[in-house]
């Protein structure tokens, strides 16, 4: 018997690359292209270094109680975690202890079979129709639990929540998490259906909307039971999750809400004008309501474009793998960013 | 079925209060009563919040390549986490996966056996001779693994490096983990014998010796091998658990050594001063190697003495479990706190 026969050995989730070149144009991991809001700076600015000596508030209330105002829930229905995945690795190890196989979208955020691999998870996944289309006749069948992100990742496809009810109102007895990382791009948010379903848990991060990708912030809304649950879990694990400036700086990009919502507007009015400019350069895509486009181009193939602009120090995200390896997941930057992006495509398409 | 079936119970640890009163005496959570290294407050307030919109490296290059150059290993045996926790609850999920039970002391860490219940892994506690001792032997029994603090807490004793490799020496087919949190108060450290041991890993922490509890740093150093796999587990969790915060500011809490030195040197002095005064005052205790004394009066019950100090507004710490009900661990603050603690107690004891 030897150690290396009981080490759990898994197919790590590889990350977006995350290239730090001069003048490089970054449109590869969907963070924000504009700063976080001003009260982050402020704060940041009178952070008091000498309480990094004790721990933070292992029960993060300051974090969680504006959470919980902002979105008008009781404390006791928000959980936080460091980003959204932490949130969601943290929901796979707490709810999904079923012999049944949890069900997911073939077509999806790549950490979900990640996680279900290291959990040892059983799990199965449903084939979106050919318009990248959840099919929820596909979510009626026996499962261990069921994680869907709306709008979908890296398609961009929004379900109505007549959708995601059709999928809760078949599944009373699994747990069902919705992960909504991109909803505020255009999305509704089905958090007011916790009040109907206790078994249905939502998800979002502080990483794309609010421009904190760098601060590690994501949570959970969902009934108070199963916060508890999480919480429990949570605190068997690593009771102080998130570190001091995390909590501080988190409650600061929650109360500025104008700057928010103009910086919410700002790349939802790119990303639209981005889209007619795609279409015109031959271009196609299902309609995005995230801060990326999933396009694929009528006659150059996705992986040679993705070169070119990697060459061109434009980065974008492509995956070689089934159903998508002719789509380029392109995130929408500044206004300025997405010009040269299209100035360099005009160009390499004519 | 309903969803409640499949959910992981779990029994969450309980982490030390963290009480928040005026004029309060802390010193129940092991917290160093000095602010961090002055670089720290530097680096903080020159810190670019417009670089929060973006993901932290996920790979923490800057603070693991830190790190190897202090500790003069290779990058690739280092690996950082969330606190020592993480690292520590990653290194069970990673290591300990076999039927056999892993073995740790019966009075040590309360998470242990918190993280051993969390990811289905048998466990045997070993017990602490009278002189809350390791006895070697007690680990030469066939297990799935083997965690050792040391110096141990919460009783602050340290064993020397002999008993270390004696049960390295009879475990090479298991993970041998030894927790480093409070070695830099005056123990050694054994990470020169990675180099002989494949399959030792040593975790230390910032949140003690470098005064960054509420950063939340942790690491483990071992081979390359280990590290991958720990790696490997990690990027299947969360590719970025270290923030942007994190990962600046904890280099400015490796560089400065003088003043790492200055702390670590008053701490111990303090904490010697405090052994000579609280032996008049009656109270016996293993010889602390740690930032804490674990002790016990002659003649008053612990539980009393803890209740009559909270009333007063000091805070220290006390389980009421099995062989140790009868100690209060009392963390090192400052002389000034001390001598606060000091002067109750013979008002107090009188």
């Amino acid at each position: 018997m030897e150690w290396r026969q009981n080490v759990r050995r898994v197919e790590p989730y590889i990350p977006g690359e995350q290239p730090n070149k001069e003048g490089m144009i970054k449109l590869n991991t969907n963070e924000c292209p504009y700063p976080p809001a001003p009260g982050v700076e402020r704060l940041a600015k009178e952070f008091e270094c000498g309480t990094l000596r004790l721990y933070p508030d292992p029960e993060c209330k300051s974090l969680v109680n504006c959470l919980a105002e902002y979105y008008q829930v009781k404390p006791e229905q928000v959980f936080v975690g460091v980003g959204s995945d932490d949130v969601l690795a943290m929901c796979f190890l707490t709810f999904f202890n079923s012999d049944k196989p949890i069900l997911f979208p073939d077509i999806t955020y790549s950490f979900y079979d990640v996680w279900a691999n290291l959990y040892r998870i059983p799990y199965k996944t449903c084939a979106l129709d050919e318009n990248f289309r959840i099919v929820p006749e596909d979510y009626k069948q026996q499962n261990g639990g069921i994680v869907i992100p709306n709008p979908n990742a890296p398609t961009g496809v929004l379900e109505s929540l007549d959708v995601i009810e059709e999928i809760l109102q078949a599944n009373k007895d699994s747990v069902v998490i919705i992960d909504e990382a991109y909803v505020d791009f255009g999305g509704v948010s089905c958090q007011h259906l916790i009040e109907k379903y206790d078994n249905l848990l939502v998800v979002q991060t502080f990483s794309k909307s609010r421009a904190m990708a760098g601060c590690r912030i994501g949570f959970a809304i969902g009934n108070e039971e199963m916060i508890k649950y999480l919480n429990d879990v949570k605190f068997a694990t690593n009771s102080y999750t998130m570190n001091r400036p995390s909590l501080e700086l988190g409650v600061a990009a929650i109360r500025d809400e104008k700057y928010f919502e103009d910086t919410i507007v700002k790349i939802m009015c790119t990303r639209e004008r981005v889209k007619e400019e795609l279409s015109e350069l031959g271009f196609t895509f299902p309609d995005s309501k995230t801060n990326f486009i999933f396009a694929s181009h009528k006659t150059v193939p996705a992986a040679e474009i993705f070169k070119a602009l990697k060459e061109n120090n434009i980065f974008v995200r492509y995956w070689n793998k089934p159903r998508i390896d002719n789509y380029l997941r392109i995130s929408i930057g500044t206004d300025e960013e997405m010009d040269k992006l299209l100035a360099f495509l005009r160009e390499y398409l004519k």
